[in-house]
């Protein structure tokens, strides 16, 4: 096990009928900022529910956050908390909402430079705009982490950023609040938690049993509970699961002690940026192909992924049956796992592996995936299936 | 999966080495007392490190906290803080230490009744001055969590309390502190967190399959890890998995959102009161003979655990056969599992019953675990192993 710091302080208040409690976690006197993204917390009920918990507290909405939320969308919710002197941040939605809100109570107290600097680095963030989030989606993990992915379409970028300072101070998840969703956006939803797993426990391997198995336990759920979501969407139990499991994806507690890869994210941003494939679809088609690329070097850990999560027996190849029942779960999730699958052409190849080139990123938990092994990864994640 | 709400601010600084790390974790002009128990951290070498992480920092020591710490030291100790204007506390130590360390730290800021009522929850605590911690024992989880028990020998009693404010601000957990343990210490460690998981674990069967393979993931990492203990206490790996399966094994996660029982625990402190046996060597008695009387209500969760976690087949009766593989897990970690094996004689069984009753408790999950089942209990606890 390799050392680690861990700390995590976000409230978690789970279930049905939680986002009542909106009124005990946020200080009476606040004057709060609602965020939200489209309309869909306005017709599933949520956004009622929200601005009933508010009671009197002096509130005001801020909506049209859009998915991979924009710098400059997030600075006229800067401007506005500025100007009316607003002191609390609510985020109601999903990781875009919630990524949106850490970078702007982040901005909304930061100083002296361009608040720019805060998404590339460039500026430590020194103090934050108090916040909470209704999540209303079971996917990134935001709601649990100190982490957020910018983007600033007016310059072509697209940044991670993150610090204790924005740490949600409470998140409520109830699981009814997903009802709703396209069962498309909620499959998706499924497949990032898969992959946030895997990009922590897929690596070379280390002597870190319960960490190996803490990320078994989520992989065996949604695994089980995933399809059960295709079938039943208004499965309350089965949401729950999948909600829990999306959280614990990504709170930093599986990736403890361990080496984390994160390849396929970094491959898959470039897709999204190129071609517009929503997240979890870049993903599913990057992740078979880079396991193949790197099957020898992962060969122990895809074998006991193999074995313990996907019931694949020891015969023959079992790190590459991994890589297929992978495949075979992701489609069962209705997503592709080949570039065709989205009509994205072989060019995507030279140009995705170009600009990565071009950025000069040495990827991997070993940093080996350099601009040749991506070309290598996405002319794998583009050989027809059959073959 | 039932509703509940999870917040641990914790910062866990785990690994070799870390000690040293005091420095960027105690604020600079902090005034510190160092918490110890006995002289064991003076013997191997923990006390000379965090000395010298201290630096120029002003500090002094109180030591004598006893195993079960004691209401009248830990007394001495809040005298000493308000005499000499102690601003920051550190625990050097096992859980005892730490525990000793919450109630200290809530009685330092204690105004208007007698701080025992902090302990019988009549006071509710409102402040406490900060403390972290430095754990030089694997087993009862307090680096981790918000509760403490404490003892108060002049008056017989033994109760625990909790809150949101003793939470330690860090815990430095370093696997190498826990090399000079007696042999039997750490395998009692063992034991105790192996409890702590099944107390939160074995209920009656409810829906929360993320929640079953979490608290396996500690079963099966401490099942393979422990014995390993016994014959390699010096494997750096070893200790690391065992100690950060302690840590998590009574930090909240994996009962969020299940039934709960803790009935072995509760008869367990009354065995440790009466007889001074130690804590987990009481659980390994309790835990079987509980299992056997409540084995019909927890039949479900007995034959899962006995599957997934001991290798249970499912021929004859799998439930028995789990409590059965619990057993010699138990005494493979060098603990007897009946009352005779530590010399207790049958009156015990009426005596720890009646003291039960007395308190009027209803333990368990379902507080169906009244005194006659107690009684019930205890008989079961005394039965020979080869009946």
């Amino acid at each position: 096990m390799k050392n680690f710091e861990f700390c995590n302080p976000v409230r978690i208040v789970f279930g049905k009928g939680k986002i009542a409690d909106l009124d005990r976690l946020i200080p009476e006197n606040a004057f709060v900022l609602v965020l939200t993204g489209g309309g869909s917390v306005k017709n599933n009920g949520v956004f009622d529910q929200v601005t009933m918990a508010l009671k009197s507290r002096k509130w005001e909405e801020f909506s049209g956050i859009e998915a991979n939320p924009d710098y400059d969308t997030c600075m006229k919710a800067v401007e506005r908390i500025k100007e009316k002197k607003i002191d609390f941040i609510l985020a109601v939605g999903g990781g875009s909402v919630i990524d949106a809100a850490k970078f702007i109570v982040a901005a909304a107290c930061h100083n002296g430079s361009d608040p720019w600097d805060i998404v590339t680095g460039q500026a430590k963030i020194k103090t934050a705009l108090p916040f909470g989030s209704v999540l209303t989606l079971a996917a990134t993990g935001s709601e649990m982490n100190a982490g957020s992915v910018i983007s600033r379409r007016s310059i072509g970028a697209k940044l991670p950023f993150a610090s204790e300072k924005v740490f949600p101070r409470f998140s409520i998840l109830d699981p009814e609040t997903t009802y709703s969703l396209p069962s498309h956006v909620s499959a998706c939803g499924v497949v990032d938690a898969w992959v946030h797993v895997l990009e922590q426990y897929l690596s070379h391997a280390i002597h870190a049993p319960l960490q190996d198995r803490q990320s078994e336990a989520l992989l065996l759920t949604l695994l089980e509970q995933g399809p059960k979501l295709m079938e039943n969407p208004n499965d309350y139990d089965v949401r729950a699961d999948i909600m829990w499991c999306a959280t614990q994806a990504l709170n930093g507690l599986i990736g403890c002690g361990v080496p984390q890869d994160w390849a396929t994210h970094m491959i898959g941003h470039e897709l999204t940026a190129a071609f517009g494939l929503a997240h979890a679809e870049s993903l599913a088609i990057v992740l078979p192909a880079l396991l193949r690329v790197r099957k020898e070097h992962k060969k122990t850990k895809l074998e006991q992924y193999g074995r313990r999560v996907l019931g694949v027996d020891d015969a023959g190849d079992p790190a590459e049956a991994a890589i297929v029942a992978t495949e075979v779960f992701f489609k069962r999730m209705g997503l592709g796992v080949r570039l065709s699958d989205y009509g994205i052409p072989l060019e995507a190849v030279s140009m995705v592996a170009d600009i990565l080139d071009r950025r000069g990123f040495r990827l991997g938990e070993d940093r080996a995936v350099d601009g040749a092994m991506v070309r290598k990864i996405l002319v794998m994640a583009s050989v027809p299936e059959n073959l």
